[in-house]
């Protein structure tokens, strides 16, 4: 394949197209454009001129185009196109998607679209989807799928999935219900095919299938897809009919999105932005971390102008603060790090104390063999052993307690059902900073006999 | 469905049926669980118990249950096997997965192993597949796929294509190669089903298709896999043979390793580690960052060594340090992590100078409301409004600074072709707690009049 790959050329070009109204170039240029590609692109354009192509293409591809384009552009674009024009877009779309995009649309608009879609079985289905949460299983899935009664026999079963799989993009599986359209099972192509016609389903279908309930996490089904390595799950509602199904792609972006979402919580950034987002967005997200930082400082700064009394006999004590908080807020990282993984992985197992113990192992381990290099190096320049090894037994103390709180701050939020990735970052620095701080000081005074 | 949780109790109980070697239970105890859920179950049990159930279960199942274990405990139990039992479980699996697991054994037991295998064509695709790198699209694909020539007609096609598709588990897409096995297309399955029998392939198939080369980076593979909503993807060589095919759940556990690496990174650990590795693995991941914060801590201490004279009349300044320490670390986490996000997800263009004013403006923003309310708490608890006048505009402008350098360095890395992950975490804290406490004295001496 040759890869596509955005440029700002290509961007200019596309733009002067556009400002000379030449349809056929842009057309003929961007037909063999894929359509994720064709986004990239629109993303980079105007409003004015970003409608004019949505306009401008077949809506086959628009549509598309439309799922994957960056939100507030779609947003810009979709209050240019008329409600008859959006309806047009949503015919050709997954109702996963359509719903998705729906679901942007002003409270007002939604009806109206909605009446303007010519199929009304997929309005239906639509409207069926705009009634789950987004972060739930039924926001996830689609309607599209395969299924056949129990009681029907294979040739009635060839029949109906010829009709239903014009609908759907891929077939996974073919799903077998009751009459009461609840999840029975699923049925193998190979078999349906190497059965006679006169069999019915009831007698060859698979009656063990992964199903997930429609309320589910979506990073729960994200776990049980890619642990059992499924391409498709049904969905099936509270008293276990089959409601729709989701598919490995949409599992893909949840994973993405979970991934980042700890990742930015864990560098102190709690909204979903993103570089390009304004400076404004980007403070909202920021700014709080920022202040819980602020207010750590002045608590160490607390903490420190109690021990003023220490300043002139023992000014080198005050030197090592930053290195103290920082290797408190570094130890803490990581060992909340190393949990909060574990946690989202689910493979930590056996009790909290256990946990704890051997974290505590492992910060006395690295804080011994820090402390050793500390000692020499503050000898060597200060010429004070007494002062550098109260400092550095200090920094075992701080380590040691700054892997406790690492490790017992997740595990506590997990136990008490609270996302356990908002403890590594900020949090865990900030009160490792003052906790930290407040031991190196409180240590060293006794050691130093003050 | 139920869901599968492993509980202690399950643990143990599976451990008392193996003493009591009551192969009849555990046999019907496990035969309805899922293998992933095994492997799940063996990761709990000591070597000669696990040993032992793998050589108990049917070898379809135990083949699966080897490729999920964790690589120490698939370690202890081949070492168990004879190279005969180890050739028997190679054989019932994919290709990529077989290859993956003779690639753990120790060097003199591969070729033993290998001539066991009695599927000679299967042992010879394992050997093509060892060939690959680990970090490259070779070292993940799977030799099953389906292909069809271009010059046959579609009866041998259909009949070439039951052959082939025995010894694939799901056909994703059926390949169309011409007589160098170069790739050419795909061919939809309805078209084949469509056409007369006797009409060439060359005629029907799509000519356009997606592939990535063999030596293409597993991340290149996952984005462009994701972007595209792909299920599965043909490999090809360096001169467009088709050579293999990888699937989608190869590509979910891509994702879920790189971001897992990202966040470990962001966190000052440095090799793939979990919560359950030993102290020593633990320690040897995360010390390097440690002595590397020590390092930092040393010369911030340094630093404010050289500003000592400041220390009796302004001693106020002192006590602030951990906060312009922390701030500076904040702000520069928080900057790198959003661009190496940008960077990951290919969404940062314009120019590098473009994105460090923006960068600097919210930094400038950030750092003035943080100013005013430092201002007042240091104003109010000191009473010496120059003072505290100087430790706010110095915290400005280590704010910018550190945003500077967090948006910096990511990019620069980027552009030197190094990982830019490295850039958030204990480097960026590191370095900017320097940066920002020589700022910060350098601007009070200054505003004081030192």
């Amino acid at each position: 394949m040759t890869p596509f790959k955005l440029t700002e050329e290509l961007v200019v070009e596309i733009e002067q197209l556009i400002e000379q109204s030449n349809d056929t170039e842009l057309n003929s240029m961007l037909s063999t454009v894929h359509y994720a590609d064709v986004a990239e692109i629109i993303n980079e354009l105007d409003k004015d001129k970003a409608t004019y192509l949505i306009k401008l293409l077949d809506s086959d591809k628009t549509s598309d185009v439309l799922t994957e384009l960056d939100e507030d552009v779609r947003e810009a674009i979709l209050s240019s196109l008329s409600t008859k024009e959006i309806a047009g877009e949503l015919e050709e779309l997954d109702t996963d998607d359509a719903a998705d995009i729906i679901g942007e649309l002003p409270k007002d608009q939604i009806q109206d679209v909605i009446s303007k879609i010519e199929d009304r079985e997929h309005a239906k289905d639509i409207v069926d989807l705009l009634r789950y949460a987004d972060d739930s299983a039924g926001g996830l899935m689609a309607k599209e799928l395969v299924k056949v009664n129990e009681n029907w026999n294979v040739l009635t079963c060839v029949k109906e999935m010829r009709t239903q799989a014009e609908n759907v993009t891929r077939v996974h599986s073919i799903y077998v219900v009751d009459d009461q359209d609840k999840l029975k099972g699923r049925l193998s192509l190979k078999d349906l095919l190497t059965t006679s016609t006169k069999t019915h389903i009831k007698d060859v279908f698979i009656k063990n299938v992964d199903s997930v309930n429609v309320n589910e996490d979506p990073e729960e089904v994200a776990r049980i897809m890619s642990k059992y390595d499924l391409e498709a799950i049904p969905v099936v509602d509270e008293i276990g009919r089959l409601v729709g199904r989701i598919t490995i792609d949409d599992i893909v972006d949840v994973i993405k999105e979970e991934a980042e979402r700890d990742y930015q919580m864990a560098a102190g950034i709690s909204q979903d932005v993103e570089a390009d987002d304004s400076i404004w967005d980007l403070t909202k997200a920021r700014l709080p971390w920022l202040i819980l930082g602020l207010f750590g400082g002045a608590g160490a700064a607390l903490i420190m102008g109690g021990f003023e009394e220490m300043f002139r006999e023992y000014t080198v004590l005050f030197l090592f603060t930053p290195l103290i908080a920082a290797m408190a807020g570094n130890v803490g990282v990581q060992s909340s790090a190393i949990i909060v993984q574990g946690l989202a992985n689910d493979d930590i197992r056996g009790s909290i104390s256990s946990r704890l113990i051997k974290e505590m192992l492992l910060a006395l381990l690295n804080g011994f063999i820090l402390s050793c290099l500390l000692l020499i190096f503050t000898w060597i320049w200060k010429g004070d052993f007494l002062t550098s090894l109260a400092i550095s037994i200090s920094l075992i103390a701080v380590i040691v307690v700054a892997g406790f709180i690492g490790t017992f701050v997740p595990l506590f939020l997990d136990k008490r059902g609270i996302d356990p990735a908002i403890a590594t970052g900020p949090f865990i620095t900030t009160s490792n900073d003052i906790f930290g701080i407040l031991i190196y000081f409180s240590i060293a005074k006794l050691i130093l006999g003050i």
